[in-house]
């Protein structure tokens, strides 16, 4: 049914989209913002039928996937609404100085889109980062159109989310060749949709191995274009002796239950905790293990993931000086053992961790590695020698803030989003929000992939000098037409010149 | 003299530039922009030896490297003054709902700076876009230490200009480390700096060969680092008929000075002039010749830059259909003639240009190309066909525009800025100008090198979650105490909290 899409398909759905771009793009932002406010409303009425189809494809619980589809339905709308304030657009004028030496001549830049935009949706948020997720708002705000690569995952689901953006692109008067929705499981068609010389930009939230992939085939094309990947992290938490001591029992439990939340399968999962040799190290180890092990095993998004997590999991802890603390103990329905992850707690000292790369990597599922540290001096090595990550967190008091400022500064280095006393799972859309990081995290630590600025991604400074106001686009008009706020002379105004 | 710096020393250097990152990342707006202030007072007491030495070392002439040190010292006192000013660092704010569900942390995001900048100056533009350039000034504004290879072209004048610097920095109280000047003629000197573990970013302005090889080696590194490469282009100028034939004499003078100007030494330089068959083309292209045939050939920069204009003009004229219509006719001085660029036109039929890429490719000097369309049709198509360009200019009336929708539109999409009856050649510098644009013209089209928001290429988003308000920086505390301008909960303010 979903067979890999032919090269022909590809170059026809490619060369569509090129042409709808040219259309899109002087559509204003009141036209984009009402397009996506259309999805938005196709989405919502696709009712339970997408819900069940959702949860026949991606074994996640209903309350799950009713909450990411409202989620869902949020960006779309949160990004039609700045979209249409057009903040984004960074309009800077500079009038024109006749008299200056030599003479300033009037400039007026506003961000334009790219161009057809590639989406690769995540397997673990099958609305939210797939089909009309973050990645296809953004390039819709933009002013770019979307071709996306169905997650073979849950091809179904987003057959039926695809259908909606169709039906909202045709009842909101979008120009064909707006959206395309192609299938396959091959990487050729990833390979070809990316090599193609109409693709701009590209959008993809997924695994290390495959956003490397495809940034690597962008960069080689004979003109290299943006990538911008969310590859996931192991999301360090850092326990800082005053606190741990405080309060070892309530982190134990924090930690647990996101790093079991939604079977580990979160890109933002804390997969490596680093502590003290301490008795309340042992103590909240101890606590974690017990947390742990009084945890069901979820069944894993699908069969592949599922292998992966076992695999690697296995991988880990077959590493020298790692040892198991804790797995579940809740008895596995015989029939779902193959798909469920096993929540999993192993431990490392400080030295070894160091020593071994592949305990730095994302063992994507609920598993998380303890790193026991000597002392704060190896505390801080580890944290120097952490790669990019989308987030990392400190557990700490006061006064162990005071006494660990390195090791705050070199976290603050590595990660996106830095959390004080608290989990890096549950995401917030919203503008202060940073999700992405230094790479390997993200392919570019500049972009990020939520909240309304994530639409920079696709779109380039263009600008405009010595013309009439009349041929001006709106955006840069003298009268401020659209009411946006403009920097105008150095002066940030939403009035008119 | 200027021998290869050793990978000893650049290992020196660039872990010298690590370790004043992590101290300079930590200063203020105001320290960061004391230094920068204190960069152009030094370089305006260098005095009229620097100029001198630049005169030498580049030939461009007085008044010239006056005016463009001039520019130099504007650029880093109004970097200095945005980067005060705090607009660049997008701080958004969007403060805790505890009561939302699920509750919403306090979240804050601002933008830091990537780490060790690794800077190559142009030979064009000894001052203002080498060592102490617009590439440094952004890198210095964005917290980041620079690394600069000096341009072996003035290796003298980079000499001085470091020196000022390293003054500035010392009397500023800045970190050892925090500026490095990198002398070499081999690639392996700037290969060895771009692959280095601690350099985070490159700035670049130079040929498409230079920077594309520098973006090659920064994504195929293990940890890949974005790289901003000016790479020049032929920004077309194309002439629509109606104003063509209202203005040819007067076009031709403002072209052919466009052309010549600084030897035709600039990334902006008009290298395309697009029209169509007619009577005015034809007087448009004499009048063009005959000022060309009085233009004094200059004295180019250095002689890799005489040679390389004599053989790729000497190509370019050797093309199947390229005629040439006229060069100078002012006898070079016998002893200089080795390094004059000698002032040229060629013209090619729309046919031709289409098939033949050489003919689309910067021949850089004082030389340009007329490419005579047969019909609006053809030059719609020559349009759709043009790579990526830093400028693209109509010469057009309003009726002209209103006949050539299409040709605007598809200029636009392919250019940094777009101008109306002008010349490319002068980028003013000012927060509207955009100096890049799509590849070729540049690596990445998101990105620009002239204005203020040239800093945001050295900079990354960093969200602080639950962090309470004594242990935040000083730009996202509650009670503003920079007073810089915020998005608080999606109102922009300068106010507290």
């Amino acid at each position: 049914m979903y067979k890999d899409s032919s090269p022909g398909e590809i170059n026809s759905v490619m060369e569509a989209a090129w042409e709808a771009f040219h259309i899109y793009r002087g559509f204003s932002l009141k036209q984009r913002a009402g397009f996506m406010r259309a999805i938005a409303g196709e989405i919502g009425a696709c009712g339970d039928a997408l819900i069940q189809t959702a949860m026949q494809e991606t074994n996640l619980p209903e309350a799950r996937l009713r909450g990411e589809r409202a989620r869902t339905i949020f960006q779309l709308e949160s990004y039609a609404a700045a979209c249409e304030k057009g903040d984004w657009l960074e309009a800077r004028i500079d009038t024109a100085l006749p008299d200056k030496n030599p003479p300033r001549p009037d400039i007026r830049k506003m961000l334009v889109p790219l161009g057809p935009v590639v989406v690769f949706g995540a397997s673990n948020f099958p609305f939210a980062y797939s089909t009309a997720g973050g990645d296809t708002a953004s390039a819709f705000a933009a002013g770019c159109p979307v071709i996306v690569k169905a997650h073979p995952a849950h091809p179904r689901t987003s057959g039926i989310v695809a259908a909606a953006i169709t039906r909202a692109a045709e009842k909101t008067g979008m120009p064909k060749g707006i959206f395309a929705h192609i299938t396959g499981i091959s990487f050729e068609v990833g390979k070809a949709l990316i090599t193609h010389v109409h693709c701009k930009a590209v959008g993809f939230t997924g695994s290390f191995a495959g956003g490397k992939q495809l940034s690597d085939w962008a960069s080689q094309r004979p003109e290299p274009i943006p990538v911008f990947a969310e590859m996931g992290s192991v999301n360090p938490v850092f326990l800082l002796p005053e606190k741990l001591k405080q309060s070892a029992p309530e982190i134990a439990v924090q930690v647990a239950a996101s790093i079991t939340l939604g079977v580990g399968q979160f890109c933002t999962n804390p997969g490596l905790i680093i502590g003290i040799e301490s008795d309340a190290l042992q103590s909240f180890v101890h606590d974690l293990g017990k947390a742990i092990q009084q945890t069901l095993p979820g069944i894993m998004l699908h069969q592949g993931i599922a292998d992966a997590f076992a695999n690697k999991r296995e991988e880990a802890l077959m590493q020298e000086n790692v040892h198991l603390v804790a797995e579940s103990l809740l008895a596995d329905d015989a029939g779902e053992s193959q798909r469920t992850g096993l929540p999993t707690i192993a431990t490392v000292d400080g030295k070894t961790f160091q020593r071994n790369p592949l305990l730095h990597k994302e063992v994507f599922g609920p598993y998380s590695l303890v790193v026991r540290c000597a002392d704060q001096l190896e505390m801080l090595q580890v944290a120097r020698q952490l790669e990019g990550q989308l987030t990392a967190t400190l557990m700490a008091s006061l006064a162990d803030l005071k006494n660990n400022v390195e090791l705050a500064e070199a976290v603050k280095n590595i990660c996106g989003r830095f959390i004080l006393n608290g989990v890096p799972t549950g995401v917030e859309v919203c503008l202060s929000m940073q999700h992405g990081g230094p790479f390997p995290a993200s392919t570019d630590s500049r972009f990020g992939a939520v909240g309304a600025d994530a639409i920079r991604r696709f779109v380039r400074p263009l600008a405009f000098q010595n013309w009439p106001d009349e041929l001006l686009p709106e955006e840069l008009k003298n009268a401020n037409p659209l009411h946006i706020r403009r920097t105008v002379n150095n002066e940030v105004t939403e009035g008119a010149i």
